[in-house]
């Protein structure tokens, strides 16, 4: 139950408010047109891809005190045979209430279903790509997340499959060049980052050669970012590395930067454990919605 | 000057606040590391488009409390032809101020940009496909766009030279089968609007038959969307509906639904004033933006 | 049912919570008093006028968690004959609940269905004026709104039978002399504002004499608003404009300025489309109500 | 000075930003016209009366990024006269900075200035009154003030000469039947009332009889409400009461009730130390204002 | 019941929300965990002292979906010997609801409990020192509170038995040497304090001597500091200021400085009506509470 | 620099507008009364310590449009004897402007201040005391702060010299019985957790015997917490696990439960790498400090 994850009075909650109110500053015209009449409307899925932002819409429904049942649970895969044999329309939720309430919610639950949808089954292509290659690590997406609407896709990752990486700035530590030259070597920045983020916060270094790499795990970094080393380069100083501390220090390798649906295969081996990339949530495409009321 | 668009005190200001904040819950640790020493960043364009978002990044830069000089202005293309000159790094932007702050503004303000040049440029090119095939009406957005960030959606359009098409609810009303069903005819659906949204608010209503169009336009509605037309029919109904009411009524037609960069050229004609379409703003890609400080 | 008007999830109700807490900031020292002993309550009309605000009052009474049974609907019109039939006490609502949340809700439903019936009634007395001169046009309010209850008075408008004109600053846009002056031209003013606000917005522009209003229409204003001229003079120039431009332009005139319920009389002519007038809400007095827990 | 009763960072502050926000939910097509060019716009004075609300116009001017220079101060009255010296527009205040902000500025701020000059005109026109009559006691105001703008209510009263009474439920307390009925007697009211609001916070009773007053009097309360008392036997009481309790008892009587600027005269009297109504600011009247930007 | 003190519709219940979301700015990975099973858990108290704060838990519990059951009532004091009967863990609530939910609650509630009974505890304490040394007087905090948490702390002082003194700058004036400094004299302050607090509001002057104390009453003050008196000197002024203004004026005599539980006894005096001291709620120790789920 | 843990646009800088608007809900009667009249005011610390909390009341002070000049930087250490030499009284800072503003700031920004310093000082000594006895590992805080204040107290814990432990419930996860049981075994709990919080986030388990301990360092645990462990038994087992996973497998051993400072010394053990208490932070005292406008 992926909803689990969003507390039950978060401000995801209140900005779920502040989209309905950003659709309506101030009359409802077409509510007023409308009216009350209880109506049944159908929720409908139009393209295939994962079903993602189920708590999200559910809410917003909520808010505009509509019933809504689902017939599919978040993380459904839904394929283009399973589609097409609704032809191209299937019927994900059956939302009942007033028709000014129906018609105030529609925009913005189908806006966040789309969203979620999108990223979570962008998600999903990509670790069975990996998967599919044999890799046994974790994906994972970054911090380009839309301004606001962060929690949203992190989540979306996750119903995806992905890992989130690191959430925001107070979250795992990241260690890089600017850093690094501030403090005067990898291993101050990495002192002084632990003399305030403790034992509870990981710390990660990006470097961009074998001896930095030694060196931030010799200071006690928990992830290790290879940054611009070639597919094979790559490879090779991943096993170099997690050899050469075998039994004696624990820590992750991650790779990261440019990487893509099309590249990814090309970068893969188990003795990185993270891949990370902001192309399964950034400019991703979503999955199209509708809601229209019974006849 | 697009900027003159956004008030100087208005929301979209708190929001960047709040976006600040979602990036930094509680403690800002790479800051602690990095320290207050003075810095200079480039600001650079790493993919062709039309430069979108500098109002919203300038923002992010001044409540971080940063210096900020653009090289470029809001709606400038860059081609790929420009890029290449720049080994694909055009600077955009120099960044001054405290290396803590410019680590802390870096991700949000690159976030804006990226999305607001990416609906920009997608505007950009789709206005311009529609000018190419000779099309003197107008190319519009829909309001199918990120929760929370509509202005800034709806901002880009406008730099890349589209129509934002309504704003949201409050705006112009749309008439759809819903409150025709509601009120028991297209006329007394106009009528209903009209005693309510006043003589300030357009009226917009959706047909579906030239029959439809003719009421809707004789209730007084502004604008008729034509709906679910083949687009030779929609062609033909919108020369007849055109030349009908010609001194006799004012109103604009509108076709919407499934448009795209691919299709479009094959709806277009000068009788429909009006062609919209969410797939210039939504999942349509971003452009991406670098922040390097310099070493 | 004017209440559909008001989204369910506004910021309306939001607004309402922060009127109660404007009125406890701290603690509630009578509440503790009286204690949560059920009562019932009544809500008396002790002005003849038209009712109005009840959804709002409504929304305060659910805020406090009391149950209201309202006796009379929205835009009900009292006379003072029928209120004498009451000795000057009619019974509007039954209010039911704890003594301690009734009596905090008392002074904010009073204070809203005061101002809102009192805006009512203007407008429904200046409205029912023009209609009596045998005025088939619209009489509308202004933006001359307090800071912070617009929604309400400008709902309060329709409930008294009149027009809102324009919301706000990003509704119609209003083109006046700073326009003209800033752009060099009507016309230029007029393109300028169509780039941004695009086909769903009105553009109304203000002019002082007939060859500006030409110019006006022609460069494509939807709405003219004619200034400073004479009641001969304004009714001979709408004649005009209208007769010239019959079958070719579509435009609305409208006439505002120092109007009052005293001097609206001599200004009418259906030529014009719309008389507007801040003194149908602007220090135009309230209508008395009163809530009495029953002994 | 009354601008320092307003605390520098306030919520009156960012209530000002939100009456801003209410007028530009989304874009500022105007200010896009008129653009950033500098101009200088005089802030006229069109009624006689009192200034008033000079903190509040200012802050709406400092929010929007302009320079004012007010040539009058908070609380001058400006007699007709005076006014007519002017040829009724009395420059007020001088504003300058870019055009869009002066545009933006305008109608919030006058809408400020206009509500709490009216209030203040109708304070000291009533207290102007009250002090001829010979009453040396006070005037004052009540809790009947709009939803959200109490402050500012209050605070124009103050510069009216008149006293703001009780602010909110969390101040004074007040205990009427209903507070009586509940606990059992006056007494127990009381007591009840300052086992909770300590000696810090004043206690009044609303009292109908002579003996009631007593009781109040005896049991600490330290203002009574004479309700209901006839213009005679008001003041009979009241001289009754300062005589009985002299030496004794500190405590201030206080009248009041459907109190006017035409009635009141009837009703003073040196033994009652407060009169208070509601007609002096609500539904009481604006001060025309308004902002012209100089050719 | 204390609980009638605080608004059905208040600040205080967003500053709830505030407070579970300050314990999860984004994803409940715990609650993920444990998911929605119901369950039984047990509140237990673990220190002697006084029960305060149930209000507070209670909105906590209710906003996280929860049932609460009370076995205990505000203001109960639990002995060390009623503890040791229950081996040191008494039932104090029951809660029902699902396994997140209660996690989620757990903290926020506990730690509200622990500081609203460690206050009420202290403020017991004290007035039961002084009460067993014959003072008749009232015992009360200051404006020393933790920011934000004023309402709680001032609260948690009712439910120990002391009086909250002013609660904030807005309420009762406080004139020290600052105010009468500025304005000359004692007399030009409270009459300068007296034309904007009004009859409704208090004033205090703070004297260093008898002299002093004589102005600010006959100024009109209501409450006199006594600062900077010596035990016996504040005894006998006290007394000679009591029996000189018998009959002749009221006011109140409070002591302030440095007053704790130890040296408390040493200034008791029943011509001082009022003892204030911040040792009571500030730095004073919390009650120790869990929250345990049932096996 | 722990200033540059605070993000300069974070939503600390709104609570303090938050905390100074608690103290002044309306009117500001005492800043009336004084004036703006230019005054030098110090900053005094009257108690031993460490001072803690500078950005926060630098904050305040800016807020009210004061300058201010620290002579002490955050974390200094105040001796008793130090103390004694000024009197009592050091000067800890300088600030200048107008008085009505300082008076203003003085209650918020000492209350902070007081707060913070108090628990800086109890987390310093306690730290000491553990470095006094040869413990090389973490003492740490929990997650008992006080509700709205939890920045400021663990940034307070970080100037004393302890680690902050988890932030909140986004952070480390900890994994004790409720969650063990809902999922069947430590191993099934941790492998939920990690399918959610990634490889960013650590996960902490609780257990109460070696062989649970030894199943959550298996299962992949980063944090172990040994709990209800009686000293000798706390250090034997922390030592076996130690040794046992040498080379094998990298987690930290935290002990936790009751710890005092009075009681600390006899659990210390090198053994284990963290013990936390809320000793430091919940009910610790304050640090009292006082600002004076000089003569």
């Amino acid at each position: 139950m992926y909803a689990n994850l969003l507390p039950v009075n978060g401000k995801w909650k209140q900005q779920i408010t502040d989209y309905l109110t950003e659709d309506v500053p101030s009359f409802d015209f077409g509510g007023f047109v409308v009216g009350q009449k209880e109506e049944t409307a159908t929720l409908l899925m139009k393209q295939s891809g994962l079903i993602s932002g189920i708590p999200f819409a559910s809410e917003v429904f909520k808010q505009c005190e509509l019933d809504v049942e689902w017939h599919y649970k978040e993380g459904d895969f839904i394929s283009t045979e399973e589609l097409a044999k609704h032809n191209g329309k299937l019927l994900v939720a059956t939302v009942k209430g007033p028709a000014n309430k129906i018609l105030l919610s529609e925009r913005t639950a189908l806006n966040l279903l789309a969203r979620s949808s999108g990223i979570a089954t962008q998600s999903y292509t990509t670790k069975k790509l990996a998967d599919e290659a044999g890799y046994t690590g974790l994906i994972a997406g970054t911090r380009k997340t839309t301004p606001g609407l962060r929690q949203l896709e992190k989540y979306s990752m996750l119903v995806g499959g992905v890992d989130t990486h690191r959430y925001d700035l107070s979250s795992m530590v990241m260690l890089k060049d600017n850093h690094i030259t501030s403090t005067g070597s990898i291993t101050k920045a990495v002192k002084s980052a632990r003399s305030v983020c403790g034992f509870a916060i990981k710390i990660e270094v990006e470097v961009s050669n074998e001896e930095d790499a030694k060196e931030a795990i010799d200071a006690g970094a928990d992830v290790i970012m290879l940054d611009n080393f070639s597919g094979k380069e790559l490879q090779e100083t991943a096993q170099r590395l997690k050899k050469l501390y075998d039994g004696k220090k624990s820590f992750l390798l991650e790779c990261s930067g440019g990487l893509t649906l099309q590249n990814l295969s090309s970068y893969l081996c188990n003795d990185i454990d993270i891949y990370s990339t902001s192309s399964i949530h950034q400019g991703c495409g979503i999955i199209d919605f509708s809601l229209k009321i019974k006849a």
